[in-house]
């Protein structure tokens, strides 16, 4: 046993297809994953045979996307996908975003503690402001200004923190003998009100074992900052190169010690596109038949826009011509262009650099289950995260591969732990228990 | 097989210990059922081997009452629980109170269709508007007037059912081979806008196979009618004798007629404690040992109040003496009042004629199984509802002894179904499929 620092592990679960938007129609893709929980709840089993820390579900309130030719991106329902999955596994974590924007704290903060006194506290909530105009119009509003809506996350926060407390911690009694179920001294109101948000409280829920859930963020903002500092234990964030990832990293934990924490209380987490293979050329094989469902025509075009020179669909099955690459270069705004370039300077086809995966989201890593391991190992002993939010391209393939494959690696190579530390997802991120407000 | 008319059967569930606030300690009860939801999972797959045609959970967003000595009323939160009873029954239907006045149609309308089709339509969902002030102040706000309650309660109720039809039921495609996954010609915004609230749409979420979830409401105002009337196909009621019982029925009928609905696709349940034990003086022990631990002090007051004379603690163990009972009168503005003055009559003792359930809030049956099934036939017969919401007063004894004792006598006497007629809430209840607003 070797006491290095271990890695921690978030598995993004999305919609039940793999996060890419070719995913449902691979052959081994469930079809009606979407509306058929009994295959989230396998990929999470998967995923908690890994020792994964936690599965994640991003969410907003609104179908936010056209869906003719892929599935949506959020599951159908947040909250009651995480308690199927509270139900049916053991161990790992559960969390979901949750939108501070259009939601009321009184309900957010009961459905989460109930979640997490069903599951023996193993919920997390990532709390995000949500600026989607459709989301904005479910709700008959318009979305608040940037300021509004951020004033609103901390009275949000603040609020269900509160209400997560509204029991002390010994108020339920359970003394058959005495008929004394709680005591009421002990249940109080919390009585917050804001500029925008009020609420009396109490809940109707004792402390879960790990008190309460988990908080997490997400982003990279000034804003985010605030609120990851005050509040949270766990960021997920997307930085694309290991520099950009390291220095954000050290601003956020200089961030958490303004606010007097202790800056190994917040762990960062970088989102990354694991598309595993046997070999390099069978996992871009995959890419490419998971491009062939895409929008190829419009990827080909903002290419050209990350080196400069203009690009047709019709070139897709060659390289960039001599004479253009001349004039290539760089887009500095665009943190994924010096890749971009690089591969499109081997001379491979367009259709190939675009099967690297350099306009995605978040990094893509293709290639073998040791060159995935190489990247997480590299990112992690310099210092660039506390560990990773795994978007798998493709389920069930993706989570199996990567639990199988992938983890082995780290495993022997000290990167990450053999089991589960404790039962909670506090303890599995190596936290404090927490209980009310923090001080 | 005969084809007389069957009742059908609602388990009303609580908290996890039974409806009497005495529950939760008796010998047999667990401990820790409020926050155990095992236990409410092993509760409804007893009623569903009893072939119950659905479950019930009352809710308030609020703590409503003093939990020193008696455990909370509502579950810990209704959605939470339902997923985790959708997931581990097979054919009961699953129904829960959501508040019309503290929510927003959005997010009522995405969970509950969520569980719809998480259960494969078993979902119900029992809207009422909520005056309670407590309720009022955990989001916030002040409890509108009545008539406001409503008419948000109309306009909340449309946006629902608005946002559930919004995917035409042949919208999703999954046509893995021509890459098609939604038809969006068939996925719309709905745009319903009212006095009090608005909401876009779509929904994220397909048809469940019973369409939507099925709507009922509770009470016997006329604004209760109303929302019967237009959306509702079941009604929780609190009728205190049979008579009663008809009359209101009949209007509930009538009232369906009104806004051109067949009145038979209106199920009326009034609510019965049954208190079930091998012979009526072991019933009645029971009831004596669980209102030891409930307010007797304020029940013999109440007592005296029903029939008009004045009653003290100290006489708990006297039949009320002659000289009084001279004087006593049954109160017209109580409909209990005629069989408490009865009772008392008898010269049994004031407890034993609390013990009797005289001031519960509905119907108390403390008898045989026999004499339950007796009381359920003669209302069913004579047309004063269409089955029972059925209040156990012990867990897991009274859901079990029901289950095992009383629907067997039902069926020997046809009235109550041998076996699910189909796998949907709809056809438990023999009501049409629905999807979107009512024609």
């Amino acid at each position: 046993m070797d006491n290095k620092a271990k890695m921690q592990l978030v598995m993004q679960m999305g919609s039940g297809y793999g996060l890419d938007q070719g995913a449902w129609h691979m052959p081994n893709a469930v079809t009606d994953a979407y509306t058929n929980i009994d295959v989230q709840v396998e990929l999470a089993k998967i995923a908690e045979r890994g020792k994964i820390q936690m599965i994640f579900f991003a969410d907003t309130p609104a179908l936010t996307s056209d869906i003719s030719n892929q599935p949506p991106q959020s599951p159908m329902d947040p909250i009651v996908l995480l308690t199927a999955l509270a139900r049916e596994t053991e161990r790992i974590g559960l969390l979901t975003t949750i939108s501070t924007t259009f939601n009321h704290p009184y309900n957010v903060a009961r459905q989460l503690k109930a979640l997490d006194v069903v599951s023996n506290g193993r919920i997390g909530v990532n709390f995000v402001t949500t600026s989607n105009p459709v989301a904005a119009m479910n709700f008959g509003d318009k979305v608040p200004s940037r300021q509004e809506r951020y004033e609103q996350a901390h009275e949000f926060i603040q609020i269900v923190q509160g209400l997560w407390g509204s029991w002390e911690e010994d108020a339920l009694l359970l003394d058959v003998e005495n008929g004394k179920f709680a005591d009421m001294d002990k249940i109080q109101p919390v009585n917050l009100a804001g500029n925008y948000l009020k609420s009396r409280g109490p809940l109707p829920i004792p402390p879960s074992k790990q008190g309460q859930p988990v908080i997490f963020t997400a982003g990279g903002s000034e804003e985010t900052l605030k609120i990851l500092g005050r509040y949270a234990n766990g960021l997920y964030t997307n930085p694309y190169d290991m520099k950009t990832a390291s220095v954000y990293r050290e601003i956020f934990r200089e961030g958490a010690k303004k606010f007097g924490r202790d800056p190994n209380e917040i762990k960062v987490f970088p989102g990354i596109i694991p598309s595993i293979a046997p070999t390099k050329e069978e996992a871009l094989a995959r890419r490419r038949q998971l491009d062939r469902n895409g929008d190829l025509r419009g990827r080909v075009q903002y290419l050209g826009s990350m080196i400069g020179v203009p690009l047709s669909y019709e070139q897709i099955d060659q390289p960039v011509p001599e004479q253009m690459l001349k004039h290539a270069f760089a887009n500095p705004h665009d943190p994924r262009s010096p890749q971009a370039l690089e591969l499109v300077k081997t001379g491979m086809t367009i259709r190939d650099v675009l099967a690297h995966g350099v306009i995605n989201y978040h990094p893509v890593i293709v290639g073998t289950a040791e060159e995935v391991a190489d990247f997480m190992e590299e990112w992690f002993v310099n210092g660039a995260c506390d560990g990773f939010a795994i978007q798998p391209d493709v389920s069930f393939d993706g989570i199996r591969d990567f639990v199988d494959q992938v983890i082995p690696i780290l495993q022997e190579r000290g990167l990450f732990h053999e089991d589960y530390e404790g039962t909670t997802l506090r303890e599995h991120m190596g936290i404090p228990y927490q209980y009310g407000a923090m001080e």
